[in-house]
């Protein structure tokens, strides 16, 4: 089982590959899941496009390195920012983790950078009556 | 003020003006908003795209033709689609929607085809804690 | 038919109504269309999101407007900036264009707001070998 | 230096991570890239979304995996799908793949499935004029 201390250490360590030239705002998420019965994490970062609306969020770039590990289904979710208060996951983001949602109360959890502010709530409060085609 | 009817019969009369080859699924979104004291309503469509990603939502769509012409903030939104059901706003329009959200409080009706069936909400419930940088 | 000088002076009356505080680059697109025999144009201007990824541009809000009118294929497509230089349409309007297009030959025209500088192409040029299904 | 086979190969072994619930298309890409002197390849599917819109593809999917290990810029795009002929790159991956590109004449190789059909092409080719803000 990953350690919350763990985690943090390593959204610490990948927030700098973050490409934020347009906003300045640096992101990293974390993705825990689980893929033949192990438990792993996958990390991604906000990559901005001169286009801005090509631009892509930290939590779904962390998908895109899990799907491709063999990503089953989410169990949590980390954010950490470069901001003074915890940032949450945008709409997008949200629609997105809940593709791969089979526990509505796996935890999601929000942090500054410098881990004295943050925010919790879980993957099925984000989105209260998603949008789904029954 | 626009009565709940004539929006009603708008939405049934744009849903097939839907680009939906691809999944079938038509929707049409009504956006209430104000320009200059006057009270007005605008349309849209899902806008379906061979590359999936490209697909625009109706909600979004409608705002586009709501800022072009001056929209300055949002009273209302109503979905209509084609499914048995009533479907809402996904995750992507709850972001976008609530960029020009001035009241929390504003409601938001989905409803199927046949209008036997609804579901309502308002704008601030559908993205607790929405992202955005202070 | 609608002649270049009108179709230029509606982009200038509708720049402004551009939605970028977070960029400040203001854009305005025309699309010309034929709906029901009868030639029309809409116009639709960038959108920005706080979260950058949901930012939608001028070309895909004006496709937006037309398709709401019953546009069944694009004739043209103006672009209009406040940038100095005249902008060409991202890769995601270009692929979002081609969808409504029958003519590959369709003019494309790029201008300042100034109007002392511009750019031409046609919309098959502008994405070669077009992703499609076949 | 990577050589082709084994990218093929690993296209081939990847393949099946695709998400692609809605449309059956399955594709995935590889990126060539450089980090520290080092060349490596990072592989990425498509995320179909139940929106359709918030669907990722497989060149962006792989672009967020290779900036997550450092990615500076990109030396060469591989993309396999399952369909009978080779697919090429949708216009939104081809902006955001030429924001990492520092050679334009870098290849692109596309092929299907079955590696009997291809067709090639360079990233400066597939966004002639390509968006910028100078």
């Amino acid at each position: 089982m990953l350690n919350k201390q763990e985690i943090m250490q390593g959204l610490t360590q990948h927030l700098g590959y973050s490409h934020s030239p347009y906003s300045g705002v640096q992101v990293v998420a974390a993705i825990v899941y689980e893929t033949n019965g192990e438990e792993r994490v996958a990390y991604g970062v906000n990559i901005e496009n001169v286009s801005y609306g090509l631009t892509v969020c930290a939590e779904r770039s962390a998908i895109s390195a899990a799907v491709i590990d063999g990503m089953q289904s989410i169990k949590a979710l980390y954010v950490m920012s470069n901001q003074s208060d915890p940032i949450s996951p945008c709409g997008a983001c949200r629609q997105v983790v809940t593709e791969f949602m089979q526990d509505p109360v796996a935890p999601v959890l929000c942090v500054n950078k410098a881990l004295n502010k943050s925010w919790e709530s879980t993957l099925g409060e984000l989105l209260p009556n998603r949008f789904d085609l029954g």
